[in-house]
């Protein structure tokens, strides 16, 4: 991921450009990525109920433009978030300003922030770069790698994923980026992420897509639980490939949803490794529940558990934890027929394959279990005896790096 | 709280016993409270789904022993957790042992243990042991002190809080003792509590006394969010006062209420500042919810989110990482009419009276918030605007001692 130029093929008819306009100390914060003809577009937005403004903003866009998006202009340094009227009222002029650059209406624009948040933004910072922005944007690798670093935040590197696929009529591809850093600033770490494809596609089934996609790759990543105010990621196709529009049903959307998933699962897994403070990824299956939805409770109640991330940054398979938090999590089983592997070793089970035995802890060599929960990412399964529901999540560790930027940021 | 040696009066006819057994590499870690006479009893358990063996032998016991019961004894150093059958069957040893050496039921036997999830405990380490527990019992406060002290794992000191009263008849005293550290190693911080009293109550106004006050004090305290497999609560009343029994509706029984929230107010508030990782504890306040169910969501969500910690942590008045967690509480509230204090100073909110303003971020002097956050103790209050629902809550920082000794605990 330390690549520090992006090498895949981009998707055709999109070009990038970055600007520094002074929302940070120093560096690019202000991106700009343009559809050169319009595109259909499909958007997911933050649960929190504290919606920054220009998630407000895209959110009245994508009910009014009819799934068309021509550009999306995105600050790092300041959310604009619990900034009131005038909070909107800067997103809007954002919009405003862009359309009447690109020759569309406003709500064929989205406007994207992150930062700090309860700033008011200075909302001509952004306005003046414009025309610059427009006319030096340009198609290339180098282009896309500054959009990805203006949006940066707290990331280590810019993220960035490709995919591509042959399809009847020509090659389809899909490029994304996106910001957000595993428990690094999770203030600033707002997820953000963008996605272009040249593949020809109706706005609904862009939608399916993209929705079907989130819920297997950036939803099962988790961090600490702190959803932020200004998630958003945002999926353009503009239809500039040679292959043949993908309906509904067909092979090529399969192909898609395959591509798509590499792309945005690409770069969910490097939001959940990026950042100093952390230091290993665990990869928690939960298996056995009375349903998906409860495996899935459970295994976010294990990952959020701050005693099963401070086991993992100690390397400790402190295998009670795990199952302490599967105990709290509002779900039915019986913790006498629960078993719990961690890095591949089973610590807590029935000893061979007599189903009517209680479940006991297994003996293990700990140095051993320290040994293999050293490695980078680290695979914790549990299976809760109580069904056919799964779940699987990634997490990170919390270590006192984390502790430190955190109480550190503002002040 | 550092107070080396209990002062309070204790009630009449319980005494007191400790010793050495071994679970801990040195010190104290076996204790016995005992009435003279059976008493009446009222527990409270961990609503963790993976429950101790002591724990699922006194929800046993309690249903089937009617309320009466006339000991305690309780180990520190193994939490006899996940340890199936034959934990279970460790913990039946150690009552069906005391229940002879006293000349009761096994039934008026409750049995706590707290410490390491997952070793199998070696029974024999107690019972061999209640012969000179039973001898050597005492009724005076050196005595309780030890009990006190038996009961710790990593507690920086024991706790331990009084009350009394005069009701018709005579003095009517309390004395609680509780083990548990505020964010220093919670797989230990099983939250154990054994209050006694010389008040003559029947056990159904007993339980009644205990959940209401329970309610209002360790429920309303929170460190990380983790639910023991361990955690209760136990208050026996022997009648061994003077006093006239206690009924319900009587002036004597919001008395005994009163000196009750006295004591368990007492302890928790001590069990949450306990710890040298926790600098700082933060009461926050959420007001104007749709319901008093919702402001504690709120509340809960703001207390553990790691942002709002770490916040804590560095004195940081960090406002929009507390509207953020509310946000994100599942609980509607518009955050335009929402507003916060911090350590008593208006955050966000609107200024002058005109309530149809919005709310916006308010300037304030971040030196002076810094200063007024350093403080041992930390008030914060949210106002959603949204009903007249409230919640109060008390809940400690994170600091990277927290995360130091929790990494590296077992290994």
């Amino acid at each position: 991921m330390r690549n520090p130029h992006p090498t895949g093929p981009l998707p055709k008819g999109f070009s990038f450009a970055s600007a520094a306009a002074g929302f940070k100390p120093r560096g690019l914060d202000l991106g700009l990525l343009a559809s050169e003809k319009m595109a259909s577009a499909a958007a997911v937005f933050t649960t929190n109920r504290v919606k920054a403004a220009p998630v407000l903003l895209n959110m009245g866009h994508m009910r009014r433009n009819r799934g068309q998006v021509r550009a999306v202009i995105v600050n790092s340094g300041n959310a604009n978030c619990c900034t009131g009227p005038q909070g909107l009222a800067a997103s809007r002029q954002t919009a405003a300003h862009l359309a009447r650059t690109l020759g569309c209406k406003p709500e064929q624009i989205l406007v994207c922030s992150t930062g700090v948040i309860g700033l008011l933004l200075p909302v001509e910072k952004i306005t003046t770069k414009i025309p610059s922005l427009y006319r030096e944007r340009e198609t290339g690798t180098e282009a896309f790698g500054g959009f990805a670093r203006a949006i940066m935040t707290t990331d280590t590197h810019p993220k960035w994923a490709f995919a591509s696929f042959r399809a009847g009529g020509g090659e389809v591809r899909i490029a994304g980026c996106a910001k957000g850093a595993g428990m690094i600033h999770p203030q600033m770490a707002t997820m953000l992420s963008f996605v272009a494809t040249d593949a020809s596609m109706a706005p609904a089934l862009l939608r399916r897509a993209l929705r079907e996609v989130v819920g297997r790759t950036f939803n099962r990543v988790t961090v600490d639980g702190d959803t932020s105010t200004n998630d958003t990621v945002i999926l353009l196709a503009n239809g500039a490939s040679a292959a043949h529009p993908i309906t509904a049903g067909g092979r090529e959307f399969r192909q898609f949803i395959e591509a798509l998933e590499n792309v945005c699962g690409g770069l969910a897994r490097a939001i959940v490794t990026d950042g100093e403070g952390a230091d290993r990824v665990a990869e928690i299956a939960v298996e056995g529940a009375p349903s998906d939805e409860a495996a899935d409770k459970v295994a976010r109640t294990i990952a959020h558990s701050l005693l099963v991330k401070t086991a993992l940054t100690g390397a400790d398979p402190n295998w009670g934890r795990i199952l302490a938090a599967a105990g709290r999590a509002g779900v039915p089983f019986n913790p006498e027929r629960a078993e719990i592997w961690m890095a591949g070793m089973k610590v807590y089970g029935t000893r061979g394959g007599n189903s009517s035995r209680h479940s006991m802890p297994i003996a293990f060599s700990e140095r051993e279990a320290h040994k293999r929960l050293l490695a980078k990412l680290v695979p914790i399964r549990v299976v809760l005896g109580a069904g056919k529901g799964s779940a699987r999540l990634w997490t990170c560790d919390i270590t006192k790096q984390y502790v430190h930027i955190n109480a550190s940021y503002r002040t």
